[in-house]
């Protein structure tokens, strides 16, 4: 295994043990945090994605979502080979963060009697659920994601600056489009998770939404292309 | 069609899909920030500016907003031909931005009632209608917004930190001055997207509120020279 | 007038004018950010001091504040004749800055009922009334924020940078010691507002309180004599 | 005593001065933020940690927590007396932070009657009472934290750019992993402020819950050395 592999492997786990850490906290009973509102979910979303990218950008250039890895192997930047590596490392790294959150909330998800919210602490679901649309929030969402990391490239920013400014990226398309999908943007963020609920024992556990799993996937991946695409327009 | 006119015309649609987003996410029932707060809102309209301003900053000067260009274009910056053309671009950004928020939140505005609410996820409104009151309000926002702009010019920042300070100072003109008028302080913002609240089908749309709609196009304006003007002075 | 004294005048208004602002906002009736909560308040306040200090730092040091000024008078950065100058545009502005507030939320004053409510929107009053405890609030508030500034001076910092350093200072200064005395910890920021209320005309109005004025004025002096204190055993 | 011993001192009162403060501000009655939320409480330790730091850094490494010195001793960087030295000065720093805020909310504590609130105005406690998670989330916590400050020293930031970037690591980890044991991630901060709970007089005083005291320290503890062991991997 080398370097970038491990870095993408444990900054999505550290991206998703923050991010899905902060769902769980929102939404499981007798939490601190719980019911703390869209403000909370999408700081800590925006944080987790600038914690992760700090420490894991040491080993990698911290991609830590197959959209994002997509789009730069799509402009040339990185092999399809390392495309392959970097998706299994993200899936496993979003694996094990969820595992975490569900260790660390174990004695929460044993009195939360909400079925549909301890699935929305693993993966993402639809506020209304309509293919098209869902859809379309995910393209939105990571066509905005993938952008903006390409034109950041563009300004001399001091190391740490930039960082910043994909944290502000996310926390913006938090707050603004992901109010109807929940903005998985990142299909590592979604399936990972959602395979561990399936796995994971649990006494309230419902179904884990197989029909909806693939708009996290193909709408990111989608979204990721018209960026590249656009982006290469100018 | 120039770089810098396809900028001003892609950022001002960013800005308005992600500005327009997190007030369609606020205020249309069933999504997930659902009466989030102003907080969201703000934050929301905050971050907007300053992803919009980094994707098109590689191509534009990112106005983005026909009182920023007005102001630019009286302190001789830029030829009022350019100023035309940029006004054009992002009258017809924010068109398109809103409609993809009204795209994307289809099913949210299919069960929504509030005809007032739904205007207020293209286009402002007053708290308390008073053209006095409401007009001197989008006056001394955008006048704040402008000076602020101007003044940034002469501080020596990396790339990257000058458009993270234009977002905090919109974030802070949306918290302090944006309770009475709804903060248009940009006219492609406000009309644009009240053109298409004219235009789109919707089942519980109401009026569109002509005869408030001068206010967010003149009120911006004036601040912005009444900002020049000052700006000029010292 | 030289350039610094009006850049005091004009700095310490936009301060005023966004720091009111949001008070105004979340506490009078009927506006879009009605009772929006704390963290609101304190953004708003914190992106006031940036604003404001970004477009008055062109002219002038940008203390906006007597208690910030009279440090640097003690150790002798400014002369007293300066500080005097200072002090009178910080007082002077505040007065203007508040008299923009008044004339933009004009309509919601007139729905206004809440006599204290309607002062909270000028002057900071005490959340329990007690001399001691609330002069130690002002003096500890002070004292932090001048050591802060004292302190940033250490730092290789690029222009921006600092000042928003400053911005998240006054940030959490409000959100951890504000909720006791309402953290005027600036003289000129609740006295000269304190005045405008007495002068102007309000169909709700109630006294002005002037028995606590000279705890938001006493207590930052000394919190900020303190400072310089502590500053020089270092 | 040394320069930087007195920095680790003063750096941790100001540290538990405003995070003990936005705690007791939120928890107790009658003040301005009174159930003011998790955002306010997790944007107000992040300001602390940044004001704190910026102070203190200019004669100390700024540690402010003994977890911190123990990875920086376990890595090598200082030495084990200097880190004697250092928790025996955060330890009573952390004792004069927690005794100013309990001054300054003086009538406050008297008109309350939550024992559990004032406990936890000064230490951090169980959201579900249960030793293996409990300590679980503290060592995630700390993981994260120490791992964060370990790794941003791998970035070229300009002075004040990394500081901000703790602050923002010390905001993610509350938002994210504080829902169920408060996030101490602090020994002194937890440890400090316990003492005093049983030391100072309150009208409503319950017992200082000596049972939990170890979780905060061991976990921290742990937190820390697993990240140091982490790190040393690549």
């Amino acid at each position: 295994m080398t370097n970038d592999i491990f870095g993408e492997f444990l900054g999505t786990a550290i991206l998703v043990l923050l991010g899905n850490g902060v769902v769980a906290g929102v939404v499981l009973p007798k939490t601190k945090n719980n019911n703390a509102g869209w403000i909370v979910i999408t700081a800590g979303w925006a944080f987790a994605v600038l914690i992760a990218a700090y420490i894991s950008g040491n080993m990698s250039p911290a991609h830590l979502n197959p959209a994002v890895s997509f789009a730069f192997a799509l402009k040339g930047d990185i092999s399809w080979a390392t495309f392959g590596g970097y998706v299994i490392a993200q899936m496993l790294g979003a694996m094990l963060g969820t595992t975490l959150v569900w260790i660390m909330h174990k004695p929460h998800y044993d009195v939360c009697e909400d079925k549909a919210g301890i699935l929305a602490t693993f993966s993402t679901g639809p506020a209304i659920r309509n293919s098209a649309t869902n859809l379309i929030s995910e393209i939105l969402g990571t066509f905005v994601l993938v952008l903006g990391i390409l034109s950041f490239g563009f300004y001399d920013m001091p190391g740490g600056l930039g960082i910043i400014c994909v944290a502000f990226l996310v926390w913006g398309i938090g707050l603004s489009l992901g109010g109807t999908s929940g903005y998985a943007i990142n299909p590592a963020r979604d399936l990972g998770p959602r395979i561990m609920h399936a796995i994971l024992p649990m006494k309230n556990k419902g179904d884990s939404d197989w029909g909806y799993s693939w708009i996290p996937v193909v709408g990111p991946m989608l979204g990721a292309a018209l960026a590249v695409l656009i982006f290469g327009m100018f």
